[in-house]
């Protein structure tokens, strides 16, 4: 395993990329900083969301509050021998340190040496630190800020490190909410207790999420990833309401915080070229975003940031030649269709798609989804998301990731700092310019 | 026909989208604009161009004169009661008028009403007026600076309008640059006799343009749209050239001038799915924003904006499920695939080939090319495109057009203006403010 020992002095010089100085014009150290990351989310994601909650066929689109707080962009090519479209690892790495990186690469630079991220640097500072996500929390974009690895394949290793590394004595990350308990609780480790006895709380469910006062706090609601939000039970956590959970243990450290939120699953719904799923994570992702906001209002020693690491799937709003994208129809779809494939193999029966699906399908649509019931449930799944794409006239070029430049969101004293273009990697040295 | 009578007072109240005060906040007054459009220029398009210039398979891509003047993102959806993707026109009203209108409107509001320009209110202010585009200049983008009327399809009609009509007496355009001979001369009418009867120069070739001293001049270098770049004879001047020739005649007015440059074939490339076209008209585009910020630097009296009216095709960077897009493919192949075509049709000789594909094809698609030339042009075409967007790992999505905000890009002093995301519609709001 690497030497992950950190090295916590020179810290915002990096060789390969330095940034122009103008770029700290005007900055101002702030006492907490929320950095939220849409796994995917590029520009068709936000855009596709404003067009989604259009009601009314006439008049202009009510902005989003992407819209809102829209300052920049960041180019997110890593600097891989062999691609150059970068994984969410070297992406989340450049993020996270101010170093690209090779893909798969977790807190470590190209010579393969581990690098300090921003959130062991607010650790560093005496700050409260904490990862929220719906993937497992020891995912690729989460884990690049809180490990150092050459792979972002080592997942027992990730959670391991969680626990064991510590930044001056003190625990990496006090705040750590998402899916996972099959990398926490192991035959080989059972991390959970180790936690606990390290006096964090665990909770694995919204009603203890919400009654717990624990100020240190492992949540594990899943065991890997959570559900799409589209298809989460109310038992199950939202992404805003593990930011606020973690936001009202963080700020009672007077050295402030830094939290880390992912939207992890806009980039799992690209990948399936998705788009309800796709749309239930943005949503679930933007609540997130105004949670974080609406802590930092009113405050001056609160800086968020909203970006994507990346975006997934060659996605379109409109597509098959045509002019009109349809998010009506995946309005009406009430689950992911992966959840109606599953239903429909578990019944046998076409009745149950009137439950799931509120748009008219044709006949031979119908017929080529009956067909399926009989092959694999991916058969189905892929019929279904066929038909939903190509009633929605939505386009995609990929099941993988694609290069171009993605949005920068910003509130805060120090918004002008990311605006204009820049490198992925100027994110995390502006950060560490602006951790107090 | 439409009555084109322009209302030149209540210039900058649209009750259909009222923008924020704040917009305004620092705003100068400047005697110049340069208005940049890339025809269907979205995100891909840009990151694309820095792909395509990185030569090294190691270190940072150098930034793209993009990159280096990017503020802020609009939204392009237009009115219409059936699209809620624009088309060329619509978006080109947006940016020219401040009104959102339907689909196929030139210079109208959704209620058919004639509203004025901003390339109108600057020739009322008593500045000069330049119309430069790769296509016919009567086409869409460009006539929505310049005409009104219900359809862009009324090609005779607009070119008619452009000698036609006068502000205060005067002509409304001064400098024409671009294709379309075929529509100003015809058996009905000899327009481009009635302009050098107005004391219009005339030139059809880039010795001429660069000679001529007329300050109101028209030039018409191809019978509809010039080729694209990849594929123009030296003697057919570039976009930068127009450029640079109508900025010479129009600074020489002490009241300034507005101008208008269109990359109108990027869209056209994108429409084709073909990416060695889309790089092309790309690349032409981006040395006419360098052309007019050239001519900016320095001065405190000129705004630059370049942006695009749409995004196009569904371009993505990287397709194919793979991580790696292929610029050096794009590089490879020295005419548009339709050249390519064409003279694979009129030679029937597959030896060509290598006079303008220098990437190696392999035997299988080699032989597919060979199929397709007993078949029509078109076939050889597709086959062609297809090619050379699986060996490039180009995406695409349709071949019509697609809804995601698109870059905006500024040089000047009223650069702030721009930041942040904005209806299409701002943009000319905007500009109506801060002519002088």
């Amino acid at each position: 395993m690497l030497n992950s020992t950190v090295l916590l002095n020179d810290f915002c010089y990096n060789p390969l990329n330095p940034i122009d100085n103008n770029h700290y014009l005007g900055k101002k150290k702030v006492k907490n900083v929320i950095l939220l990351i849409g796994d995917g989310m590029g520009f068709s994601y936000t855009t596709g969301l404003r067009y989604f909650n259009h009601d009314s066929k006439k008049g202009l689109m009510n902005p989003t509050i992407f819209d809102r707080y829209f300052v920049g962009t960041q180019s997110t090519y890593s600097l891989d021998t062999e691609s150059n479209i970068t994984d969410s690892a070297a992406a989340g790495t450049a993020l996270s340190t101010g170093y690209k990186t090779f893909n798969g690469a977790l807190g470590i630079n190209i010579d393969k040496q581990a690098v300090p991220t921003v959130l062991e640097y607010a650790k560093f500072r005496g700050k409260s630190t904490g990862l929220v996500g719906t993937s497992q929390i020891n995912h690729a974009t989460l884990a690049a800020f809180a490990a150092h690895n050459e792979s972002r394949n080592q997942y027992d290793k990730i959670a391991d490190d969680y626990l064991d590394e510590r930044i001056d004595g003190k625990h990496k990350i006090d705040v750590m909410l998402g899916g996972g308990t099959s990398y926490f609780y192991r035959d080989d480790r059972n991390l959970i207790e180790e936690f606990a006895k390290n006096r964090f709380g665990y909770v694995t469910n919204l009603q203890e999420l919400v009654t717990n006062k624990n100020e240190q706090l492992l949540g594990l609601f899943a065991p890997i990833e959570l559900p799409k939000k589209i298809d989460r039970e109310p038992t199950v956590p939202s992404l805003s309401q593990m930011t606020k959970a973690a936001l009202q243990r963080l700020q009672q450290n007077l050295n402030g915080f830094f939290l880390l939120v992912e939207g992890s699953q806009i980039d799992w719904a690209g990948h399936d070229n998705d788009i309800v799923g796709a749309m239930s994570e943005v949503i679930d992702f933007e609540a997130a975003f105004k949670e974080a906001v609406h802590f930092a209002l009113n405050r001056e020693d609160t800086m968020v940031i909203a970006t994507a690491d990346h975006s997934t799937g060659g996605m379109s709003i409109a597509g098959n030649d045509n002019y009109k994208w349809n998010p009506s129809v995946i309005k009406s779809t009430t689950s992911t269709p992966y959840v109606i494939a599953k239903k429909l193999h578990e019944t046998k029966d076409m009745a149950i798609l009137k439950d799931y699906i509120h748009f008219t399908i044709y006949e031979e649509d119908l017929k080529k989804i009956q067909s399926t019931i009989e092959m694999e449930v991916e058969d189905t799944l892929q019929t279904l998301i066929n038909i939903i794409n190509y009633y929605s006239n939505t386009g995609w070029t990929t099941k993988g990731h694609t290069g171009e430049d993605v949005p920068i969101y910003a509130y805060g004293v120090n918004r002008h700092l990311f605006s204009g273009r820049m490198e992925n990697s100027d994110i995390a040295q502006i950060l560490f310019q602006i951790i107090d």
